[in-house]
């Protein structure tokens, strides 16, 4: 087989993800409406300006009390109207006084109880007794007891997900400082892409990699277009050239091995990139080609080269692992992957690189078990409709059954 | 406390799941693009019209060899020009004779071997020489051998993730048949959400159901719009009229338990709705309500309305749970919850009914633990900050340190 593990220079996944992670200078921030910032990361914690909840009010649908009785079961009150939800009352209640509210309704001055409806009898208009004895402060929410004034909500570096988002939003946070995402130019380079399927006949190939970049990046947050330039020289040193000042990130497939035809890495070294490294003792996806492009004036964002291999289960495994640490290396995440550990159900044989395979993973008792798939060859993706993780197998190692691996789930 | 878990008529987590995954009426299908279909589900098998590979390549850069030797140790051949990847040789190799070949190329007639590049010394323009013994076929990739002709790619019910949609691309699939994405309104109902911080001081409180539910269906892959409408059966009656007719699923915030100003179940009823159920034995999240509409002409599609409570943390799970739940279940989904089950690591008081907690869960060994976190009441949303999962604790028991649980992650 190809590319034995005994090749010189070749670094480690660690290394590479080290420096994937570490050397990009992060983006600018930016001011945004909370409701722009989905999936976005904090670069300012936020802080409270208000209590929550902001004023103490009732937990359940019922009526709040003033009373001054130690033992409240068959107590009668004076009924003195109602509070709904997002209204007020201006009387403070008297003793011997209840007014109905509402959950959420802010409770009046002088409330020392709320009686939840199921335990109250209306005995008239004006009238009510309690069924049931009920403590002092059962059914109040008091102002402030789950964040007070000033307060820090949120960390930088939180991921606003849904729930931090609606989490912010009941504190009345309108806008955050968020980094900027990166701005990624994705080319698939080759001349074995068919366009049509008479394409076919001529040795060609239908394209994987171009469909599956154009949706990793969907369920990324980021629309990208795809630009497909063939093997020549003089097409991809002009393309790297004009990305380059509009981009942050350039992401290419194909191209970056030895092969005469493989121009990534010369044309980026043409146009002003510097090698941050090349080649990962790993498999799929040995090439991994990682530069940086450093504009002249000091103003402009350096570019970020990603040179993967051609092979689409590489493409794959490449924008899983280090696809992903780049962009959110350069939105100042530096623990992008949650890696988990989990039981292999069986033996694998030893390899001399380090792996990433397609696994199913489940759970028993508990316990996250791996069972390996078929077709793991770098050329190959089927195993993609079984697949919910990618496996990290160590090199140079049989790893015996029950034995204890790390992995990432593939979570969509 | 409100909501004692004596109540009668409240249904279980597990009746209330399966009603709404059995109850809906599944969508239609269409057939779209294969691009436009990412995180659809299909609705038609799909089979392959071609082999994959389509036919027999290199799978490394190198040269392909017509030989009838068996030690090829220092074998020499001549060099007869070379094929890239997307082109072809019509001429077929014969004995003795050797062509350059890059990964992907097509390997012409004749080929019994393919040396990789980094074994073969090349002596002059017209000859090579093997530095090492090479096994037949150690680097072709065969027709066929991944995938063949007629061969099923994928299932009825799969989803088409960024991997699934590689693979079909990879297959040359052009279109597939996808269940159509169902048409969403969000109603929040309520009086009390401040659009001002000025509001607050009328005893209004700043929304977080909308933002919530904006992101969350997002991150679904649908855009929605945000209704808000007061607590008025006339506006509501007329809102649910309206809807009814244009979409498929009718989301409301608020005003479904018992309380006076509470009109979405009464105005559903005037509208045509059926209940299918209202109240389950849960916490948070009780007054739950889930009802259909089916429109008197037999060709419209029913309209499905989740009641989910006003206050925020319900409406959080009640998303993750039943409203996931809902949308997969019309698009014939009958498992869209992934469960997992993990080791809580600490003890926890019994409840009435049965809790979903927000919680922090790590692996461990291989297992995976769970960590509860503070302020899980249901006006709260602070701690979905740290949490990543939500826990499902059973009713009516002391949950011990150490002991089985089940949850679902929550992936963004």
């Amino acid at each position: 087989m190809s590319g034995c593990g005994a090749e010189k220079g070749l670094i480690s996944i660690d290394e590479a993800l080290q420096l994937i992670q570490t050397r990009p200078q992060v983006l600018a921030t930016e001011t945004l409406p909370l409701g722009q910032c989905l999936n976005r990361y904090l670069a300012e914690a936020v802080y409270s300006n208000v209590n929550l909840p902001n004023f103490s009010q009732s937990a359940v649908d019922g009526y709040a009390l003033n009373t001054m009785l130690e033992h409240l079961q068959d107590a009668r009150f004076d009924l003195k109207g109602e509070i709904k939800a997002g209204s007020v009352s201006d009387c403070p209640l008297e003793q011997g006084q209840a007014i109905r509210i509402f959950t959420g309704g802010k409770i009046p001055e002088g409330t020392t109880h709320v009686a939840r409806q199921e335990i109250v009898i209306v005995e008239s208009d004006a009238n009510i007794r309690l069924a049931e004895h009920i403590k002092p402060e059962a059914d109040i929410r008091f102002t402030g007891e789950e964040i007070q004034v000033g307060q820090q909500l949120a960390d930088v570096g939180q991921k606003i997900n849904s729930g931090a988002l609606a989490a912010l939003s009941m504190a009345g946070v309108q806008t955050i400082d968020v980094f900027s995402v990166p701005k990624v130019a994705v080319v698939v380079t080759g001349d074995e892409v068919a366009e049509t399927p008479a394409d076919l006949q001529a040795g060609k190939v239908f394209d994987a990699n171009g469909p599956l970049l154009k949706a990793w990046f969907n369920d990324y947050g980021l629309d990208v277009e795809i630009l497909h330039i063939a093997d020549e020289a003089e097409q991809v040193r002009h393309c790297f050239e004009q990305l380059k000042q509009q981009y942050d990130v350039i992401i290419t497939t194909g191209g970056v091995s030895v092969g005469d035809y493989d121009f990534v890495r010369p044309c980026a070294f043409e146009t002003g990139f510097e090698q941050v490294f090349w080649k990962v003792k790993q498999k799929p996806g040995k090439p991994l080609f990682f530069a940086e492009y450093k504009p002249l004036n000091s103003e402009g964002h350096p570019c970020y080269l990603l040179g993967l291999p051609g092979n689409p289960a590489a493409v794959y495994v490449a924008m899983q692992i280090y696809g992903k640490t780049l962009l959110d290396a350069l939105q100042s995440q530096d623990q992008p992957l949650e890696w988990f550990s989990a039981i292999l159900t069986h033996e694998l044989k030893s390899d001399a690189r380090e792996r990433f395979l397609r696994m199913h993973a489940y759970f028993e008792y508990g316990q996250l078990k791996l069972q390996s798939l078929a077709k793991q060859q770098s050329h190959m993706l089927s195993n993609l409709m079984q697949a919910n993780c990618l496996v990290r197998i160590p090199a140079n190692i049989k790893i015996e059954a029950g034995q204890l691996v790390s992995g990432l789930f593939i979570h969509n």
